[in-house]
């Protein structure tokens, strides 16, 4: 033991952060402790708080202390559209576009089978009793670009096409002010595929 | 207000580690939330019992929920040699190679006038009582390669001089603006070996 069994327990306890390894929760320890206390207190006493409060939006799933999110309790958003996300982050990003003025349904992951993971982990029967009660007549499915993502946009779309509602994807294609040499094959590939005519 | 007041002061807290900026608090806390509440409980349970108890050791101010830290409370160590180091990871750092079975004392910090840190600050007087004790026969200056902790090992040697106590400080294998913490046990065993003793 090279120090204070309370110091390894709390180096250990920072371990579980993502991207978090033994250099750096020894770091975030040792600065805490040296030049934040009160810093760290609150960070203890919010996270404790979060843990116990937060739980998922019965609607559309996303983390909320609230038995229903705020965009799901709002009276502002359009309730025909649907939009099919992977996590909680996925559904800032797209409010801070201020594209989208509809509703979400927050997956919380993709289907993975080898871990377990199907349909119902993810959401899809309380999505399928959502698209039978037919107020939904689009759903927008925003997903990731890997292989389990797209799996799991085609059982969504299944699942939509037995309901009758319309899905689309998003477009792919090259970023706003991307570089044509820097792009990988696969995003310049579906720039093509996926080019349009222009009409004068 | 894009998501839940709980969330936003979780990931605010989360800003308080060293090195985390808005997207890694986030990543952090949705993380937690999504994937690991029973190790984000422990985590806020073990920080804020280490918060709350750990404190600095009477003898050499390094961190530690006990009076007085295992090393300076061990009887192995030889008591002739002290260490000073910046920070109780150079302790720790040092304890890995091995090459020392000395005491330690840690400054937790160095000398910074323009931030209000004085000799009291970083524990000299503390040190100079030890010194007049007179069981030191050695000390060996282990700082930082930074111009403040130059002159803080200059302060110190004064200090020993003083005192008439044989100073060293490590002389090979620490490369310009190295920091301790990152040095392998190799470099700094070398180092330890090649130490000078300073004559004014
Ligand atoms: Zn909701
Ligand atoms: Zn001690």
């Amino acid at each position: 033991m090279l120090q204070s069994p309370l110091i390894e327990s709390l180096i250990e306890a920072f371990r579980v952060l993502p991207g978090v390894g033994p250099k750096s929760a020894q770091r975030m320890a040792y600065h805490l402790l040296q030049r934040n206390k009160s810093g760290g207190a609150k960070l203890a006493s919010v996270l404790s708080d979060a843990i116990e409060k937060i739980g998922h939006c019965s609607l559309c799933r996303t983390l909320t202390e609230e038995p229903t999110c705020h965009i799901c309790a709002s009276e502002r958003r359009a309730i025909g559209e649907l939009c099919i996300v992977e996590s909680p982050s996925d559904v800032q990003v797209i409010e801070q576009s201020g594209i989208f003025a509809g509703q979400y349904f927050v997956l919380m992951g993709h289907l993975s089978p080898i871990d377990g993971i199907g349909p119902q982990q993810i959401g899809l029967d309380l999505l399928e009793l959502r698209l039978q009660q037919g107020d939904i007549k689009e759903l927008i499915v925003a997903m990731n670009a890997s292989v389990e993502s797209e799996a799991t946009a085609h059982y969504i779309q299944q699942l939509a096409a037995q309901n009758s509602v319309v899905v689309s994807r998003l477009a792919q294609g090259i970023p706003m002010g991307g570089e044509l040499e820097y792009l990988d094959s696969g995003t310049l590939s579906q720039a093509f595929l996926a080019r349009k005519q222009l009409i004068d």
